[in-house]
């Protein structure tokens, strides 16, 4: 038996006025996800406990069976393996945005304009050492870019240089504690600083934008710094393949941290116009040579942070249209549910647990007849952690050890 | 958003065959909390884990966060923080109440014919030194006190003097292991029973008693031996002010214990003649400045435990009546539950899960209409953990930091 795990971010929602009480989910149209709840077994699941609010990095950790107390070191390693940089244990890794500031650094826009790549940028500074630290800047979609310093006697316990507002000056990056690795890490920040303006300032790229009146893209703006800790595979773990069909960077990123193979769609944008028939046709043929497939859908949480309930309905539609592409696989197990709830109302993530389908042969059915965060909650697979689903999945596969004799 | 914290002591019980089957809770009009119930998310409880029957203590600490595996240090330095003594970390705190004794040292009444002070048992006491350890001891309600001993090198690890039963003889203190803390702290305590019936005998208040027939108190007897170590507050763990109105002396020490203010309220006895009305009144009032109060009730479990499921009853329908008063709150989050089981039946605390209700703007209601112990059970919330309920309430209230990024 196969499976594919179908993650709808940020899915769960509250009452809606406008849709006189029922969530995005329950007042739109979504035949196939109902034939999964009616065929399957239903429950609300918590993605790391009730009453945390959980990111889209723990979260997605605890749904492939980590325990993020143990294997979260921070969003930058997950996003740079996003990128698909490859990481040494101890990397330090920092999420890093091309922006534009004035010569007293004071920044204008942190995305120079939305800039649509980084990759001078990049060839300008990747490679170089610093301190004997090796800088690694490797170009992400758009204004993005993924930074890795790689050295002895670093530590991810350091600041920012980006206040994430603009009309202010960039930070200096600040040692979190009094070890010799966070200063000496500091240290090499400050100066990687200083030095993307020195290389950024006459790139090609920017004298051509400011040519045609654009924001040159003259400083590296970073955060997040963690340290890169190789976590034990599926295949380690439970003797699987498993492949990623996904459009955003972090969510392959989480992929790769489990040891999944991130298979490339093009035309998976992780925005709203994601082609999501392209991605269902990824996972069926990706399930030829692997045993579970990861299918993220990025839309729902973008409309919950829009707030925009009518949106986050209509992409909930579009992927049940989507999913309806899986349902005539056998010998499959489809699992549907979503990494948090990010209620429109709050245009935020939140900590209400979030709907969870298990179709499957052979599955105990319920009486669910419609895949929603209040009709699941009546369902047989009750209220369950998020730590403990893939090993629901995979027992229902059929292949983990019995434990005891 | 605010919210309260209702918690009716004892409240859930096991069918009455007087009612037909139905639980006092499921017996008596409770039209306030039905209410509560049909615009809310239900669920049952477990304020510590299934099959655990919890004590007052350690259900409170866990329904406030605190796992009690860490934090209960006994019941002696809550009761204490319940009068309102000042303590120092590692204090040994123990719980006292005057009695009379014969000369030999048998014990005639534990509670000294209900003697209705203790103050200038205290006065004769409080401060003085033996092996260098300070007695503190200040009165509390009726015939109880709270006795500290501080000083260096003293261990909690002791018995008591109070036997717990009249006619039998004033215990000798025995250290429960073989250190000389132990040891030390016995000694102390034997040299204070010797100490207490010298400085009471003669007591102005006896003379009078006895002239007038009644028993004098002439012996301090004590138990539940605790160190007091410090907790987190709840200020210091999630950055919120919390107040606590409640007439018995345990709940405003675990209260203390976390860091909450202690409303004072007069009529709130924690009694069966406890004035509910005002209680309400004190916790509006209190939310004008915190953003968390705690309401407790404590006659559910003291009907429970006189074996009355009709007082029992009768007292649900008073709180019900009182808890009328807060339904009008806007944004706030008004939770009602219990801290643990006490059938009728059995007159004492017991396993069963409690009902719970929290009802709060943007919760995903559920079809649950009544509050009750089998009718809350099919509720959205399904079964959780004490130790999960304040982060629910927090989370739901926007202050919890989100877990991951």
């Amino acid at each position: 038996m196969k499976s594919v795990l179908i993650v709808m971010d940020g899915l769960g929602d509250r009452p809606i006025d406008e849709f006189k009480g029922k969530t995005p989910l329950e007042a739109a149209k979504t035949p196939n996800l109902d034939k999964l709840s009616a065929s399957g077994v239903n429950g609300i699941m918590d993605t790391i406990a009730p009453g945390v609010t959980p990111g889209s990095d723990t979260s997605h950790l605890s749904l492939f069976g980590l325990d993020p107390e143990e294997h979260y070191h921070g969003r930058g390693p997950l996003e740079v393996l996003g990128v698909g940089v490859g990481l040494k244990h101890g990397d330090i890794c920092l999420r890093a945005n091309v922006g534009t500031v004035e010569p007293d650094m004071t920044i204008k826009d942190r995305r120079a304009g939305r800039i649509d790549s980084t990759a001078e940028h990049c060839k300008a500074l990747d490679g170089l050492k610093i301190d004997g630290v090796e800088i690694i800047l490797k170009p992400s979609a758009w204004y993005r870019a993924a930074l890795v310093l790689r050295g002895k006697g670093l530590s991810p316990n350091v600041g920012k240089n980006d206040p994430k507002e603009v009309g202010v000056k960039v930070m200096e990056v600040k040692p979190l504690d009094n070890s010799t690795a966070a200063k000496k890490t500091a240290a090499v920040l400050n100066k990687l600083t200083k030095l993307a303006y020195e290389k950024f300032k006459d790139l090609p790229i920017n004298k051509k934008r400011t040519a045609t009146g654009k924001l040159p893209g003259n400083m590296l703006l970073f955060r997040g710094a963690g340290k890169y800790v190789p976590a034990p595979t599926l295949e380690e773990r439970f003797g699987i393949k498993a492949a990623c069909v996904a459009g955003g960077g972090l969510y392959k990123g989480v992929a790769r941290y489990v040891g999944m193979e991130v298979i490339d769609v093009p035309g998976a944008t992780g925005r709203y116009d994601s082609d999501y028939d392209a991605m269902v046709k990824a996972v069926k043929a990706a399930l030829d040579d692997h045993d579970l497939v990861f299918l993220h859908f990025k839309a729902t949480d973008s409309a919950g942070e829009d707030g925009n309930p009518q949106l986050k309905k209509e992409m909930i539609e579009k992927m049940d249209k989507a999913i309806g592409g899986l349902l005539s696989l056998k010998d499959c197990i489809i699992v549907a549910t979503a990494d948090h709830t990010t209620p429109c109302s709050l245009k935020h993530h939140s900590y209400e647990p979030v709907p969870v389908v298990m179709a499957a042969p052979g599955v105990r059915t319920d009486d669910v007849i419609a895949f929603g965060e209040r009709s699941c909650a009546k369902g047989g697979l009750h209220r369950m952690r998020g730590l403990d689903l893939i090993h629901v999945i995979l027992a229902h596969m059929g292949v983990l050890k019995l434990y005891g004799a």
